[in-house]
């Protein structure tokens, strides 16, 4: 269940929409307006800046998804046994998560980051999120040591994602057997569950 | 020893940088000519479209990028013995290798390619080639199935990049640790040399 949007959080996912059609050089106030279905002036009551958006955008769009990642995680701990089967599941959720304009627009805030050191907080924020939506869900499937892992599956993950992304892959193939190598070296105990 | 650059191969990296410093809807024909020193004439002679130019670049970028790790692979071979060794000589190479402009107008052109499939072909290329890379450095250091291993190494270390890169990180802390824990389940004969 989603709870219903309030503007300003419609007014983010559309500047996320925008980003991943046109870029970061495509994003104006118009487009981000015409996206959302509002004023011009609406628009600027809610964001004085473009940084402010970007930055805001960026830590929406993780919080969803840590919510929706820690979800399935609920779902898989409670049948999944052992690590092929929870790899596999990994891999079927990723696939089915689209890799569409919103996706693109979070990576294109990434790298535009790397431009803006005042967007590194958020950046750093984001990545802090998904290392700990990684521990939990390690930590569900029984991985000991999970937070040592976590980042590394996290790693794993974005550059799966970005090959994907470059190379209009339209599965996540292959990303079960890289969490399988990671994660054989760790303790698995739900492995003999 | 890097061979003298042709024109062509100057543009290149001049657009790469443009578009590292600018992202790539900053990329227009005056500035690459201007950071090449060359004329806007000379530009559009060499090359007709921008596309042509963004896959060119991308593909000598990685081609240049593939030389200098099996070179660097090459003197590990020699001197490097386990699997610890190996991967903090990754980390070292890794944090010593600047994310500067032209890395960050590479993976820029990445997620340009996500909405420009005639440069798929391209994206392909260049993942196809950092495998290859580094299924030879994996052969070099004595890991059994490299080609396998290969795929995800490359996932892993473009995941750590991206990061580095959106948060400002000034080196490749942690990437050791990782490498080490997706090959501990792999054999690694070096480890007994």
């Amino acid at each position: 269940m989603t709870p219903p949007r309030s503007t300003r959080e419609h007014i983010m996912h559309s500047a996320l929409r925008v980003i991943g059609e046109h870029g970061i050089g495509g994003l104006t106030n118009r487009r981000v307006a015409k996206e959302a279905g509002i004023s011009l002036g609406s628009l600027t009551y809610h964001f004085a800046s473009q940084r402010d958006l970007l930055r805001e955008s960026l830590l929406l769009f993780v919080e969803d998804e840590a919510r929706r990642i820690t979800a399935i995680a609920d779902s898989l701990a409670e049948s999944v046994r052992g690590l092929a089967e929870a790899a596999a599941a990994a891999e079927a959720a990723l696939t089915q998560m689209a890799m569409g304009p919103e996706e693109l627009g979070v990576y294109e805030v990434y790298l535009h980051s790397a431009r803006d050191p005042e967007l590194h907080e958020a950046a750093l924020r984001c990545f802090a999120a998904y290392d700990r939506v990684a521990t939990t869900t390690l930590t569900l499937l029984g991985v000991t040591e999970p937070e040592r892992v976590a980042r590394h599956v996290v790693a794993l993950v974005t550059g799966s994602q970005l090959r994907r992304l470059a190379t209009g892959a339209d599965d996540a193939a292959g990303i079960a057997e890289g969490l399988i190598m990671l994660l054989a070296g760790t303790d698995w105990s739900a492995s003999t569950g």
